[in-house]
């Protein structure tokens, strides 16, 4: 493999100096600023080897080098050894950042290169004036990928299809009106999103273009004049595109786009994300763009009520399937037969694929067992893939997209007998998870302002995570999506009634095992007082928690009485849609703790 | 008096007409972008006759108005009537900011006017940019206020004096020499500042020219080849300016601060804030300054280990005052003597000004009894000042600055047999106090990642308070300082040990009653484990709760136990420092609660 690394890193620099490019920059993502990409768009996965979901390659015509974040620091040197590529671990003290590092290794004068459709506008400007600030210069239009990757897999051509508006509760006419509307209001004509989801949202359609991803590979441009769908036609089929002309939707190619765009008269105002359209787009837009918010992005969030009771039915199923599966689990371990982390991942899949309405999984599961669950972004693989026996805890992360609905759930359970600091360390962060759960709070409150809460059990006895309490859920889409969220770090959202948002504290302890208790919850409105309104969160997702590994001694009463509550709702929702032994077991499991 | 107003704004505009202005804004503040401010800088209480403590008057060819916040609207209408002056509510809806408003009303070509030393240099920068998206002009030399204000108060002439550095801890020169490189770090080689407790600070100077902050009014220069303090002659002493001189520190008119920096050679870079610095200190330095972080708001603000032994001590005596007051007003209304809202700032005063190196209050005390007490920026008047009777609450604000360290302090007391609602909603504050009280968070957690915790009791009975959680608080200088904060809002100062913060949560119920607990915490080290190093508060103020005012029914187990534990750290610190009498009343003040 690394012979074979070392000819495209090779092949890449030919291209460079053919182009007068002294560095390339190449970020993991895809035209659409991706989180999930498709294959085709796997340029550092192919020119590198590091299969990591995040982190940016840069090729100089002397080194190449990878810039990962701390979860993938050791993978990532494992994955690029013997390639000579070096890897530059991001937010240490020491590591420059990438501006930084060609400000330092290039000379005045030099050009550095970048696919402009691969970076978002705010980020090429900070890049242009960081590499200005040292007389470096930037082309925007350097994707020399396909002339050297022979067979770089194709863009995917799966069919679109429409997510029918029982599912979606609002029809693609209606929410075009309401996109120009916003942008309208933010002094634009028209608006156009490169992000995969904000256009599946918008028109009603799905396809199957990004591993677990529910997303059609497309532009969309809106304006009251016509709109358009740039899309391959391989896509297309004659209801879809019937559909969309009726929505008042055309359709053309989609890597007509930038010519189209250009070719747009010069008293239109397209509204642009920053954050969320590439400067490639806003460059073939000079002059006749409007940087602003998305009007996506909030609406999208905030679920109406026919896409909440699609989100309720779709947690009992998948609350079945989960109690399946976790029985499935139980019996096997008791049983004394093998069972692998993998073989969790398939009970999951089997028993989520046989309920209605199930389309895909809405991430690849993460089955961490003992060592392997303190690994946040663990998957397992046939090198790592462990055996589950008594003795310790495992971690499993999963969902599904259904029609109706996406989930997402974590549940950390004992096999065989815990010891009491396995017990100690999950009650804590139950805890930080019922202290959101419990959160009642004022119109305009962002997601930041309640995060710690769910910190401060740890946070009291010197335990941390690091990653984000709660993230945004799609509705039959992306399974992680804003623009609210519940981190360390602001962000500027509040939490609105509708959102449906994660509830997921973790503790993760090297070598030994890692926890984590996640539900989903829906932002509802409380009660309106003399101070204003107030809005609380409800748990949507169905499924007990490992009454084992409670330790009562550091709960409350009213802990123990928020846990005793849910498991019994959790009971009352299921147990109709369960046989005799499966009613029998949940019975068992949300059993009173006391 | 509505004559004599009407009369200045004629004058004010027949200034405005000769130098062409169309508009002029008038922020309440003075030269050095102060909270609170001297008879001199009284600009908006001359021209409006409102006295509220933040508030911008604007005044056009046609129209005068007064933008204040909600905590204004009431006063400032009752203080404007009969002026014609407009009052704008500032944060409703419909309130234009001032930009909108001039945009609005004025015509393009049309010229606005402030006094630059008035606005920073963002906000100057701001409103620069919005008038000219207007096609509006912005005069930032506008300063006609002495030539209609015959009998304009002068500046303050109060001598200056040395803070001696037993208590500050550092010397001058230390601190002068830690900022210029700091200065250096941030690309420049001075730093000029005119916030009058920074220059306080640095230079270990103290003197009496705001009421409550013991600030000297001046400018202050730091450069390695050599500093420049601008003060008017008469505040100087021989002995403070040889120590200055011994510091480094020349002296230099107060009034000739523009044109000494005008004057500055080119290759000198001056650091300047862009929130604490105006924008006419920019202007003269234009090409010859950095826009950066103030390198004296974390140093000042993370107290050394002599002025913490100072606080400490300090707040020995202001405890020992505060129980010494109590103890009177219960007296008092006991012995069924008369007892005003006066009266009680009068007994306050009296206790602490016997105390060793008192100097100062540190703000006017606040104490207002049964509904005035929900008035939160109450103080008491000759015309509101109210009779102290059995049956509802009185709320004490007040603190004090000693030559060791400043004081402020909230206690909420009851007047006769509280009800049970006042019971219930102090304990429901008291909640949220020792929340904050026994956070422990790693290092990096900002003040705005705690204050939910503070608020979340009240929260979920659908109550609220609209102030922040805590601010910073000065070593003998300004009750308020950065640039950390506990607040709804963020602020991205992370919570550093040696920091002084205020943890006060309150609740006001209109026409009822006000409750606020407000103790001093200081940041200390915690520990230091595998996921990295944790900080606390440690509690410094010394002073009883009100026993009779904690509704036990809705405390838990730990939440009792923080109280008595804290209370009888109160006895243990305070009792020998008092007579038989005083301790005997602690000793019931401070009992258990069970």
């Amino acid at each position: 493999m690394s012979n074979q690394i070392i000819e495209r890193i090779v092949a890449l620099r030919k291209q460079m100096e053919e182009a007068g490019i002294k560095a390339v920059i190449l970020p993991r993502t895809d035209a659409h600023l991706s989180e999930y990409i498709s294959s085709h768009w796997h340029i550092v996965r192919w020119l590198s080897g590091f299969t990591g979901s995040a982190g940016t390659m840069v090729v100089t015509d002397k080194e190449a080098l990878l810039w990962v974040d701390s979860r993938y620091f050791l993978q990532g040197a494992q994955q690029i050894e013997g390639t000579g590529i070096i890897l530059m671990k991001d937010g240490l003290p020491d590591t420059p950042s990438i501006a930084e590092y060609l400000c330092e290794h290039l000379s005045k004068g030099d050009k550095v290169g970048i696919n402009g459709l691969l970076m978002s506008i705010d980020e090429t400007a900070s890049l242009r004036s960081r590499l200005n600030a040292c007389c470096i210069g930037l082309d925007v239009d350097f994707d020399p990928i396909d002339r050297i990757w022979a067979d770089r897999p194709a863009l995917p051509s799966d069919k679109i299809f429409i997510h029918d508006e029982k599912y979606a509760g609002e029809s693609a006419r209606s929410k075009i009106a309401r996109m120009l509307a916003d942008a309208g209001a933010q002094g634009a004509n028209a608006y156009f999103t490169s992000a995969l989801d904000e256009i599946a949202w918008v028109l009603n359609i799905r396809s199957n273009d990004v591993p677990c991803n529910p997303v059609a590979t497309s532009f969309l441009y809106l304006a009251s004049q016509g709109s358009t769908l740039f899309v391959d036609s391989a896509k297309m089929t004659p209801e879809v595109e019937a559909y969309l002309n009726d929505a008042g939707v055309a359709v053309a190619p989609y890597d007509s786009v930038l010519t189209a765009l250009a070719a747009l008269p010069v008293d239109v105002k397209v509204l642009l994300s920053g954050s969320r359209a590439s400067g490639a787009i806003a460059h073939v837009l000079e002059g006749r763009y409007v940087k602003g918010d998305s009007p996506v992005a909030l609406p999208k969030a905030v679920k109406n009520e026919v896409q909440i009771a699609g989100i309720r039915n779709a947690h009992l199923r998948d609350g079945v399937a989960m109690v399946r599966s976790l029985m499935e689990i139980e019996k096997t371990v008791a049983d004394g037969k093998p069972l692998t982390e993998m073989d969790v991942a398939d009970i999951l899949l089997k028993h989520r694929s046989r309920g209605d309405l199930y389309f895909d999984l809405s991430f690849e599961s993460i089955c961490g067992f003992g060592a392997n669950g303190a690994i946040v972004h663990y998957t397992a693989t046939p090198e790592s893939n462990t055996a589950i026996t008594p003795g310790s805890l495992l971690l499993i992360d999963s969902g599904a997209n259904y029609f109706d609905g996406t989930t997402d759930i974590t549940r950390t359970v004992a096999v065989g007998t815990p010891s009491a600091d396995m017990c100690h360390d999950f009650t804590l962060v139950m805890k930080g998870h019922i202290a959101i759960a419990t959160s009642i709070f004022p119109e305009g409150t962002r997601g930041a302002q309640l995060d710690a809460l769910a910190r401060m059990p740890l946070w009291k006895e010197g335990k941390s995570y690091l990653h984000g309490t709660g993230h945004g859920v799609g509705h039959f889409l992306n399974v992680h999506e804003g623009p609210q969220s519940i981190r360390l770090n602001d962000t500027l959202a509040p939490l609105t009634p509708g959102m449906l948002t994660s509830n997921e504290p973790g503790v993760y302890l090297a070598d030994r095992y890692g926890i984590r208790c996640e539900n989903l919850v829906l932002t509802i409105p409380y009660e309106e007082t003399e101070f204003g309104r107030f809005y609380a969160f409800e748990t949507i997702t169905l499924c007990p928690f490992d009454r084992k590994l409670f330790d009562l001694s550091i709960m409350s009463d009213s802990e123990i009485e928020w846990v005793d509550n849910y498991h019994r709702t959790v009971y009352d929702r299921l147990s109709p849609l369960m046989d005799e032994a499966e009613r029998s077991w949940l019975a068992a499991a949300t059993a009173p703790l006391v």
